[in-house]
């Protein structure tokens, strides 16, 4: 069974009149009409349900995901509230799968658990510098972000602000990179994840294309790496599960190497078509400058870089024994 | 007196027709119905000429220019093809404008000169440098860009290429961000250029904008600075001479302390009225990350970043009895 | 003496904190730090003002404007909530000055007045249809539209609806556009307003311009017209009270015969500079198509349309001694 | 057997190399490294080939579209040269079907023959009149158009000339609709097509938008026509022998409600996902005005306005025994 449930604004209302459809492809179908319930975890219990899908806005997701995990739900979340609590696994399933057993952590003291992902910003990063991180190891990287405007939600940014402008800040993303990427690179210890010492410079901002985060990165290696590996390490890179989760890319990573992508509009959906359209992100213009390398990479912002990741992570959860 | 030149193709015809005029100011009236004449040195002789200005394409600026200085003509260029000639300063006048004594060299060779000003992206770039080089010296600088259309001339990107979309790639840019920079920041000697050691990694893209290179920018000084004296740097640089160059900004840039800003859209044009328009830079976002300087700098990159920077630096060579 | 009133919400704050400032241009210094009241007849006696100018949202217009007017204030009103009052002037000073002469009617009822201005795509279609109804009479009109974002105000159209697309509705714009036609194109009885006899169709939809309203034309005359009486019509225009008022432009109408003008992006500020700058519109693709007449025009939306009309009505009630 | 042809320019490279692929699909694997050819009869001689899809520029598609006729191929046409030959269809299969008979005749004077489709804006046009001249007869159509980019080829429009901006004029456009649209609906005779008596006025404008030609669409019918009447005319309206053609839409029309569509970017692959995407046009916003039907409608110009229709032109000449 299944129940779609919203804040009291939204409570009573059919799916598509509660939702700002503003997606190319069509409201689906068996939704469409659904009636939207308030959130109480009475209505899940009375449903027989066990697993909590949560886009909550982050003012109201914090108080809201502890009660349901008090009350024995299973919650994967793409709100904010709780990325850095200790025992909350900030998870990207085929990135840093290991960080769910954290899981088992949280329920020593509460029935259910939350698991969340990262901001869409920081999910398409990290599986950016992952194969790096594995292979060379990272002291130091510079981010410049070319946004898109989906990941504001909507009505999110004004068409007088943006059409025709770049605005270079996007309120608590740079602090949300720089702190969610040391977790993720993290090393998972018996209740919680000792930070990465990577040092993240990262500086964001706000352009006029619909879908796709857009990242300049530089990364300072530990050990130095050619040219050769640094392709290797990229073309290579792969989760030994991803197989076993519907929802995850074959690869990760697809790399170009033509001299002029990845771009939004060509290349947010680049990966096999045979798996789930948009979990893949594309890295471009890969280069070794001095002892750094230097690249592009595009991630679909509102697919692998929220509800998709969601997703991905709560099969990585069934495969696991935790649901 | 004087004369509007260009080759052959558009020789003959009226001014108005020769361009492609695409700004949102009319045509000047005095220039529109000009005729314009096919490139020659004997015109330049028989107008009584002297100051030729050149915005002539790359692949044909190289010859022409010089024969022009052969002539005995005074050039001064915004194209890109002799600004890396080591006795040709590489001006922007209120940044380094010690360089221009390099002219006195070239004339011992032939009796005119030739002095170039930089790329669009480096001239705003680099006055963005040059306060922070003046107090503390840069060891290294990463640079990501986020260029206006203009900058590719017309007609340019085609639509279809940037609408809804970002291309990372600009032919040549990074490598003439990374050479004219550290020719600029160089050192001169009596024949030369020493170019500075700085390091930079500049990573350039396309933005459906219409005016205004933005730049993300991060430094790395040699000696420690607060914010207090980073803020104060930039406050204060004022290049000695600009009072007496009629397009010399009053101030070369301009600091905003608004959280989101400097935009394109909105900040092109900051400056002082009074002087000429859109010849400041807008530095923004000015914060201190570990021992590193992080700004976002904007340029109006057809003014400052061309015609205006042209004509300032002409105005400099008057005012050094160069004219 | 002047003040700046506003709703109870904005009532206390800095001009500049209160309003949400999008113009290229800055704000001006001397209201920018000025104290915003909340709106009363009482403090408008206690500063010995006269004038009123009313830029209300339209909700809350309706009340504050008959309140002031009851209280022996003048109002000049940009918003919607009077305009088709039958005492009510909606006046454009240069196209239907005479309308103005219902203000003493209104006098008979109560000390002061309201003069209201059309919704800004019928500002600058009905100065397009003004000569053409002058001198050939006109039965019927087409108009379809292109309009600029800054119509719908601030935060108006989000981003996500309107970038790379065009949105064919406009809440209630269809209607205003065939009603107020007719109003000013109407006849002034002692009293009030005989409308027009014209049929409008107006078909109204939203693009991705930021300023400046282009509308498609189509009118059928009473009596047949060669297009040189049309071009004539056109080109001679000219309000016989325009050159005593001061924001009034020299003409309303700037003919363009360059094939593919007006276009927003280069011609919303065509007319002459030595007057106010976008108070003209531009008309352009005159052409005869059997018995009916086709035109593109081109109003500024923000000037023309909106504000710069406010002032210039203001203008001639001076002029006319009802200030 | 198949074979790629193109002009001198391009023959000898491998397809990808020889188009600008600009589509967010990528270039179909089977003719991805495939070599083009330069066109001459003997090569598809050679092939054993009998159909020949031509989409050549319309400078040089006159000359070798009936070269090819001539030696006794059949040739389906998206270039304009031949569209108002007299004895050739201007054909959309769902549409004028019967117009196909034309090339009985043209056969009479060579082996092969020649069927062209109409301009991108008329094939749209054209679907959206068709059921109202069924229904009611046609005697006047004002259209007023909002074209994509994609209208124009590539390079096509410069983004200077385009972004944040409206052009209205695209050169020939309104002609070729008002001569197509009369051919398209004229009656067919034993060797030649009547042209319809309807009046169309045609007003075309180009916006910044990638794909989907929006229209403003008044009809003035010979008979009156109920609303009621009108949205069934819309509704029901069907090809007989749809089913029987691949490319051909279940419903060559979707009605929407939905009080502000059809936009291009939500709209343009509206239709039943069975049959081909992109072959359906949308039409909303129907209204009754006086005696006349306005409505908005939108087709996707390079699916059902280009390729698609040249296709499902061939599959009816397959099914009708022509090919």
């Amino acid at each position: 069974m299944k129940v779609l449930l919203a804040s009291g604004k939204s409570a009573g209302k059919r799916y598509i009149d509660a939702v700002d459809w503003r997606l190319q492809e069509k409201i689906p179908e068996p939704v469409r009409d659904e009636k939207v319930e308030e959130i109480h975890p009475k209505i899940l219990k009375d449903e027989s349900i066990e697993l909590v899908f949560s886009a909550l806005p982050g003012s109201i997701a914090g108080d809201i995901e502890l009660e349901l995990a008090s009350a024995g739900f299973f919650v994967f979340s793409n709100a904010s509230a709780h990325r850095m609590d200790p025992d909350v696994p900030l998870l990207v399933a085929d990135i840093n799968p290991d960080h769910l057993a954290l899981v088992a952590h949280q329920r020593k003291s509460r029935p259910g658990y939350i698991v969340t992902n990262p901001n869409c910003t920081v999910t398409g990063f990290i599986t950016g510098l992952k194969p790096l991180d594995v292979e060379f190891g990272i002291n130091d990287v510079v981010m410049t972000s070319y946004q898109a405007l989906s990941g504001a939600g909507y009505p999110g940014v004004p068409s007088l602000d943006i059409v025709g402008n770049i605005i270079p800040y996007i309120p608590g993303e740079e602090e949300k990179v720089e702190s969610e990427c040391k977790k993720i690179l993290g090393r998972i210890s018996e209740s919680s994840i000792e930070p990465s010492s990577v040092n993240v410079i990262a500086s964001c901002a706000r352009v006029p294309v619909r879908d796709g985060h857009l990242e300049s990165v530089l990364v300072r290696p530990k050990s130095d790496a050619s040219l050769e590996e640094i392709l290797k390490a990229f073309y290579l890179y792969k989760s030994k599960k991803s197989e076993k989760l519907p929802s995850a890319p074959e690869k990760p990573i697809i790399v170009t190497e033509e001299k002029d992508r990845p771009q939004p509009l060509f290349d947010i959906y680049s990966g096999s078509p045979k798996r789930a359209k948009g979990m893949s992100i594309t890295v471009g213009r890969i280069k070794k400058i001095g002892d750094q390398i230097r690249f592009f990479l595009l991630v679909h912002n509102t697919i692998r870089g929220a509800a998709g990741c969601t997703i991905m992570n709560a099969e990585l959860a069934k495969l696991e024994g935790f649901l």
